[in-house]
């Protein structure tokens, strides 16, 4: 199974860091870009869309979101011709932003060791 | 990052850092784990029980781990009355090495922000 070409391959780093509150994830890459999604298109349904997921599969994501912060992170109105629209509050802005910071303090963070790990792998 | 706590709900930040080769994961948490327990155990068919996986699922991640790397990561002999002997080379100790460091040093680097992103959220 190698299909890897030279030009196809590319080493990198990606933190995926994953937020975690009890048993459920508050935020990790995927609702990160669901978050994001929502806040720049206003809308779940294009977001699912644009995401590769069901319109339900969007919803429980937010859900669990919500559940997980103190207030709300989206606030959003179920069904409608447009599909359901959405709103990041204030808190889903914080959290974004933190999260942003966070993953790029890591990759700052990981640098150095990182390009001792780099010349380990195939170019 | 020590998460035994004394309630369900526990809040906590996992770096999960991913190391991207091409289109195949070099490393990630699941790869670190099993080569943690592969070091440990000495043993595919071993390390493969405690992560719940099947023998042929652990030589499929062996393999891409393998190929991702100039060097092998694990020396393996595939079958036999133990179920497949494996040993941790020299580059996959290293390698797990700097995942680690690069683990720790994103913990510390994103510990701030995860101060003002953790009372976001429900206790």
């Amino acid at each position: 199974m190698t299909t890897t070409g030279k030009s196809a391959t590319k080493n990198d780093v990606r933190p995926r860091l994953r937020i975690v509150s009890g048993r459920d994830i508050a935020l990790g890459p995927g609702k990160v870009e669901l978050l994001e999604l929502l806040g720049s298109t206003g809308s779940i349904m294009e977001a699912a869309r644009q995401m590769g997921m069901s319109y339900m599969r969007a919803w429980t994501l937010i859900r669990t979101m919500n559940q997980c912060f103190k207030e709300p992170v989206i606030r959003a109105v179920r069904g409608g011709s447009k599909g359901g629209g959405a709103r990041l509050t204030k808190t889903g802005r914080e959290a974004l932003a933190l999260y942003h910071k966070m993953n790029a303090r890591c990759l700052h963070a990981t640098k150095a060791d990182w390009k001792r790990l780099k010349p380990l792998l195939r170019d």
